[in-house]
């Protein structure tokens, strides 16, 4: 055992990316602020019900579990925040009407959730309550378009579904949405399967199922549902509907945006219940960030409410590699107590300057300028090839 | 159990106090920036191992403990950050020389350390490597005092000491530093339980530990102990001279520090080094940051060095109720898409105003001002008494 060897996939972040990170945490939470959103901190453990509950219940797997040593009861680390900010609103943080919350912390996962994936990702996020109209999720959308610009990702493609259209075409066909066969067949997008899970369905249903697992594609794919469900299915129209809302409003704002709208989709069906959402880097096979909408879950803790978020993990965001922090020079002094010299290293700071003095009589490597007394004043000048 | 209930000693925190915390963690991020301390964040899990060990060892009972999923190794959440950043030093970040490194972040300690102590406290800290002389010391208690005056506590008690004071003493009366007994009792400062474990020993020991369990006040102190032990205990004088060292060359920087001398004070006595402090709001019975020097804990991680540094809890500093964060108004703006209306908000937004749609035509709550039109410009003005 080496005693600095940290766990697979747990990272320690040194200076030159430890500056960038920060730099970019707060550009976003700044970001978040001027857009209205109040910032919470919410804590890293919980008991692990409150944590496992509502929109939780997908992160059982992904949460590390305690013993709390003074009630014995099961705590968890958090590994996602947006259930924690549900709570808030529902129960700590009572708000009437619309309610814009942020935040950014570390989570914990115990398995990474990807190949390159870290355990210990810093996510930061941005929700908005009590809004149900396509205004919220608008709203939200551009401000994840704006988080990712801010970030220094450029072209992008925004994955948009609507969890409302496969309810919709399961309630028509009949069937139960715990079919896990189906649901597999569907997610996996395996034909062959589908054949088989659906084989003692009516004809209809085969047609319509098979029909929604290849709805993914461009923007004319809404036509295509409209064209197979519209009619039979009226709640497939009032999901398309809405989604092509919210794609002609982004569009007006944001104008390279690649838009792929897939109505097969089944991620987070357990918790979603509209507009969902992810957003890649063009070209790139991971998502930087997803979000949509979840109504209701704040119901577990207090009070049910319209719910639409989105969250990005900032070590992901920062091995795009886009992002760099202002790199600065600093000044190096002398270690000695003088008070016009004090004076001096004071306002040098306080105008935002790097400021070191030179322990051990040497200048730290970072500087490039150093503080002497020429004619008896002190004087910042250009290190040149002598020594402190 | 209600859902939203948090476990005992952990608290979330709501925008006021969040945006409060999250000002104050920039302020000094960049005080230590300013001050030439590079930026480190090190992972909230690591092999237990890592953690307890060198610095660490103290730190076992606070430490939560998880089982790895991938390896089966036993992991900790740090219960401190200074251990890790201690490993960084000795062996992931190797500079030449002086090394300065800072941090901010959230630990995990299985019970509070105190009656109103939190279990996810905030540390925030500052470490110096390289250089064991009195001026790496001096720098690390100034930038310890403007951490403080930067989070607003007023009049400061600084509690000083030095372990190679105890040590000297123990080593000249041939006393083991593992008799619990005697350790105990100066702990506790209680002359009865000292007299009896020093019962069998002789004479001038007796004298000695009951002086050094004594020797505790104002800078006089000082004198008192070289009168104690000066001619008996060289190493006590070199103890003492380092603390004048650094209260004289503090005094001529920070005038409003009143100093409490404490040879017979033992905490960390397991890591310390040589140096120790704390500091206290004037009148105050809890400390707001403790730190000193623990030369060679690097060791374990491939570096011996000299180090000597400082931590503070953000959540007890806020806690203070000095430090407030700016509040600021907002402007509310019809939630319409409109190319010069998004030009003006964009602008807005970028001047650090706070612009929120007013989703469900209504007003956010903090909205002082409005956007309108007026003859046909968009104009900002106070919120009167008709509505949106």
């Amino acid at each position: 055992m080496k005693y600095w060897q940290l766990p697979q996939a747990v990272e320690e972040v040194l200076p030159e990316q430890a500056s960038a990170l920060e730099a970019l945490r707060r550009e976003l939470l700044d970001l978040y602020k001027h857009w209205g959103y109040e910032l919470v901190f919410p804590p890293l453990i919980e008991y692990s019900e409150s944590l496992l509950t509502g929109l939780g219940a997908d992160l059982d797997l992904l949460t590390f579990k305690l013993t709390d040593q003074l009630t014995g009861r099961t705590l968890g680390i958090r590994a996602d925040i947006t259930p924690q900010v549900a709570r808030i609103d529902a129960h700590s943080y009572l708000k009437r009407g619309v309610s814009r919350l942020c935040y950014a912390g570390t989570t914990l996962h115990t398995r990474p959730k990807s190949l390159m994936a870290s355990r210990c990702p810093i996510q930061v996020g941005a929700e908005l309550y009590g809004d149900s109209s396509e205004q919220a999720d608008i709203e939200i959308i551009r401000l994840l378009i704006e988080t990712l610009r801010t970030s220094g990702v450029g072209a992008l493609t925004l994955d948009i579904g609507h969890v409302g259209v496969y309810q919709a075409v399961f309630a028509a066909a009949d069937i139960d949405q715990d079919d896990t066969d189906i649901f597999d067949a569907l997610q996996r997008k395996s034909a062959p399967d589908l054949a088989v899970a659906l084989q003692d369905k009516p004809a209809q249903t085969r047609e319509w199922l098979t029909a929604l697992m290849n709805m993914h594609g461009d923007i004319d794919t809404l036509d295509r549902a409209r064209q197979t469900f519209g009619s039979s299915v009226p709640a497939v129209s009032q999901a398309i509907d809405q989604i092509e809302t919210v794609i002609k409003a982004l569009s007006a704002v944001a104008h390279d945006i690649d838009w792929y709208v897939d109505l097969a989709e089944l991620r987070g069906l357990n918790y979603h219940t509209g507009l969902v959402f992810a957003a890649y880097a063009k070209g790139a096979g991971q998502a930087l960030a997803n979000g949509g909408r979840y109504d209701s879950v704040g119901q577990i803790y207090g009070r049910a409410r319209a719910a639409t978020g989105f969250a990005v993990d900032l070590k992901t965001l920062l091995a795009q590699g886009r992002y760099k922090a202002n790199s600065q020079g600093a000044i190096s002094v002398p270690a000695i107590m003088d008070t016009k010299l004090e004076s001096l290293i004071n306002d040098l700071r306080a105008s935002g300057q790097i400021v070191i003095r030179a322990l051990l009589n040497e200048h730290d490597e970072r500087c490039d300028r150093e503080i002497v007394l020429i004619d008896d004043v002190w004087t910042v000048r250009p290190i040149g090839k002598t020594n402190v």
